[in-house]
């Protein structure tokens, strides 16, 4: 950590381990790796510069918001342009409803749309809707599927009370009877079903939505009056433009987005069907700065470029030369190493690795190479990044199998 | 409605009502008045223009954000200079650090600083806090305060679970008595106290704490082993700049912060002492925008500009000025017009007035003559207000009188 070359990340850590709790919060790189850089002083495109000057392909994207890459043109420009205007106003600006009816225009589930600012703010405004349009109390939600870090769904039960997550119920994602059995356990009282867009839980192999387990969902869902959610918080924009679930042709009545929708300005909407308009008129959530004009601009921009450049398209087509170049580096090392889940949202786990000490080692080993890796959360490609970005990864990770090789 | 001036606001509520529950949403003007505008175009200063091209005095500062007005050019400034390097990183600017810094050196009570987007972020970070610090579950707050729109403490209960606040228990602010009382409710089991800033709850007289209440609050506090949290999310920054209660003289143990801290960029902040700084460490709380780099730039701009523009010595001199001007306007009309709480701060009720026709009629009028206020919440002054501007609310006021007068 007194390599010349990192003494201000250093010296800031020093700073924060003075003024906030457990040094720089929850972002503390000691949840990766502490050789990792702790502070960032730019972004350009599809790379990130550390306060030291190094400069690396950021394959984090500010772990998901980024999805255009960091500076879009359109973006900045639309984000100047309202920001001359006014940004947080006593009342919302026609960018509130443009906005709205790009996004009833492009999801097919959609009928309307209302606005927030974090992830957490969407699904549990979903989960609110959800009860207060069926007035009833139980929402099922997978076993390890992240939906916010708010007390009701928050991974953590520090300063969590029981109650507060009274009632929710556990079932295992892409598992129909594990669904079944936990919808009837609480028979009568079901408000709702909450799924991510796919299966991307901290720690483990990524899974799409299984055809059947979808399609199960949707018809326990109509069955017992309930409403269906996905939560498209991470995945959202980055699979499919109309949801995740869509690659799977299953309509939720209410989705939560948040991540990707403004390339990375602070929003959060949740979209729902003509079924729930009446309670989501109902329910009372907002914040101070939930009608801020700026990040509806760039959610605006956001959703025009990601057309106007086919970016999916673009992501998937990069993601999969980047993972047949690691694939093939893996095999080549002799190194066993999983990539799973959809190419554009990487993730890579090692076998028989249970503590982490080979991810850890492949993403040290590629970070010295240039390339801003995760040991065990999935990684995100953008819009600008380019195929030269792709092949530097690979030659990171070729680095990085060598070093997991080399462990004793 | 269908007065040719607003007719682009007419258009745009017509298109919201298809797309958006309710129409715009929370922030929909039925909730004021019907004649108000829905929609604003651009804001300068402590004044902002509707879509139909309307100039007004804007005395809500979009409902407190706006602390130095609208585009102040420090701010601006700032941020221009932080977007050209980076806003939504993978790891947080070195601008964070320097704002928890800044904090910890204005606040007394102050050790540590952690970040957020919501108010709601903030408040319910310091109970989770208190609850993990203490080890026990009940929180106390007042009676018709407001602490945030989610599931603990929102005023609604529509989608709301009777488990979701199962440990909250109310007594009135400034009432020592009932504090104790409710205390003595949940013996062995007190996690937090709650307070606002200052008696700023709905369309009720406004009262700054009493020193007495506050003094028995850190009291029962330290008796029990319990923390005293402010919620200085409305308050915070125009009373006084190391939080309100200062003006008492009593010091929390935690504070939630956001709205005014960063001139209307999405912020919240929890500030805490060191007996909290373990369970700040150890709760779980993040969000996808929560590290990114601009309003924090904002923030730090925002807390300077105020200090160097003497600000709150500022809102005071004006609000003390608008206060004295509606007296008189409303002595000369023989209305009962009660102006409560700060100065800065203002809030105008009518005597007999349960269902709010006076002061609607009153704001009806004020708006007419360029005044943009609210009938039943407080509103909010700013540095760049100016005498002038508020001599224009006292004239529009006196249009106000005049019409609440000539109600039958």
């Amino acid at each position: 950590m007194n390599a010349p070359h990192i003494s201000r990340d250093a010296a800031l850590r020093a700073r924060a381990a003075k003024v906030m709790p457990g040094g720089p919060g929850h972002v503390a790189v000691t949840h990766t790796s502490p050789r990792y850089p702790q502070f960032f002083e730019r972004a350009e495109g599809g790379h990130v510069w550390d306060v030291d000057g190094r400069e690396y392909v950021d394959l984090m994207m500010s772990w998901g918001p980024i999805v255009l890459g960091h500076h879009h043109p359109a973006v900045d420009e639309a984000v100047a342009r309202q920001a001359a205007l006014g940004d947080c106003m006593g009342a919302p600006g026609a960018v509130m409803v443009e906005l709205a009816e790009k996004l009833v225009a492009r999801i097919p589930h959609a009928d309307w749309a209302m606005f927030q600012k974090n992830g957490s703010d969407a699904t549990t405004a979903c989960v609110t809707i959800a009860r207060a349009g069926t007035k009833r109390r139980k929402v099922l939600a997978a076993r390890g599927s992240y939906h916010g870090s708010v007390p009701w769904c928050s991974p953590s039960v520090v300063g969590v009370t029981e109650e507060d997550r009274a009632h929710v119920v556990r079932f295992d994602y892409n598992d129909v009877d594990s669904l079944r059995e936990a919808a009837a356990s609480v028979k009568g009282d079901l408000a709702a079903v909450i799924v991510t867009g796919f299966r991307h839980d901290n720690v483990r192999d990524q899974e799409m939505p299984a055809s059947e387990f979808a399609r199960a969902a949707r018809a326990l869902c109509d069955a017992e009056d309930a409403a269906l959610i996905v939560d498209d918080v991470r995945a959202g924009l980055r699979i499919h433009p109309g949801g995740t679930w869509e690659t799977v042709g299953v309509r939720p009545d209410l989705s939560a987005w948040s991540k990707a929708i403004a390339n990375g300005h602070a929003l959060a909407a949740v979209t729902g069907n003509d079924r729930f308009r009446k309670a989501a008129s109902e329910i009372f959530v907002t914040g101070s700065f939930w009608y801020a004009s700026v990040s509806m601009a760039a959610a605006i921009a956001t959703l025009d470029a990601l057309e106007r450049e086919d970016a999916i398209a673009h992501m998937v087509k990069l993601g999969t030369r980047l993972r047949a170049g690691l694939d093939a580096a893996a095999r080549r090392h002799g190194v066993g190493l999983r990539q799973t889940g959809p190419v554009q949202m990487p993730l890579f786990l090692f076998d028989d690795d249970p503590d982490f000490r080979k991810g850890r080692a492949f993403c040290e080993a590629a970070l010295a190479e240039g390339a801003f890796l995760h040991p065990r959360h999935n990684m995100f490609l953008c819009a600008m990044h380019t195929e030269a970005d792709m092949d530097r990864v690979i030659a990171a990770g070729e680095a990085g199998c060598k070093a997991v090789a080399a462990l004793a």
